[in-house]
């Protein structure tokens, strides 16, 4: 099945998306979306709309897979990454699509085995999974594909948290 | 002209429409979209998206004027009303809409005439400039009405803080 994966943010919006069954994965597709911080809120949460609709309409996957966000104290960046996961909330709702969310913590450990393992490691193994030459330049699609990832990972344990 | 005033929230989230020039308003239409906890996110947002495109389809605001939100240590919350500000922000952006913000103060400034002033004044004054025999049942389209009267106040005065 088809995956994409979501790095919330309202500056900096990771996309990816992969394919796999339980045993391999396969990178499709990896793209950041900045949007900028003058421009108005209902331009910025429509060019994420755009962008996550088309990557829907291109690979047409069966899921998407968003990374929780946990705040400390910062309400402000929450409330805007909240209008951001609005637009993916919308986009992936008018396709129909079911959307799942996990945690740092589970991402590590799908990916890495445990929950304290660190960025590169998590970088290298996204690397590792989808056999790619080099982590994607942007962190927020690498992290996407990660998340996207984990989703794989968890449909083979029946576990899969929808938000 | 005509405003969409809107009392933002994921599970309520207040829509009233008014009409006025510098000196008068009419009350258009006010509304409660209510969204259950446990439904998908997706279905949340997108419902919040119908009402709010609806509302616009039909009442063809030139302007919409939201409340400003302060929160207080709740991330949470912060993060899923801001969900429902994407499905907000997208709808505006679609109709080609300026979307402006106002704290709290500011409506009670603009409404009452101190920002020290309380919800009944508010309230009052909301279904006096209105000619409203009663307050809107719900408190959210209550202050869904009093922002969208702000911003015509603040249309008189010059200061329209887009957001």
């Amino acid at each position: 099945m088809v995956v994409l994966g979501i790095d919330p943010g309202i500056s900096n919006l990771g996309l990816g998306v992969v394919e796999g069954d339980g045993a391999r994965a396969r990178f499709l597709h990896a793209e950041l979306v900045r949007t900028r911080h003058g421009d108005p809120a209902a331009a910025r949460v429509g060019a994420i709309y755009e962008a996550v609709a088309g990557a829907i309409a291109e690979h047409r996957p069966e899921a998407v897979a968003v990374e929780a966000q946990f705040f400390y104290r910062q309400n402000e960046l929450a409330y805007k990454v909240g209008w951001a996961m609005g637009a993916v909330f919308l986009a992936a709702g008018q396709a129909g699509l079911e959307v799942f969310q996990y945690g740092p913590m589970e991402v590590k450990r799908a990916l890495v085995g445990t929950g304290r393992a660190d960025k590169r490691q998590v970088a290298f193994m996204v690397r590792a999974l989808l056999g790619l030459k080099q982590t994607p330049s942007s962190s927020h699609a690498a992290d996407a594909l990660a998340v996207a990832l984990t989703h794989l990972a968890h449909l083979r344990t029946g576990t899969t948290p929808r938000v």
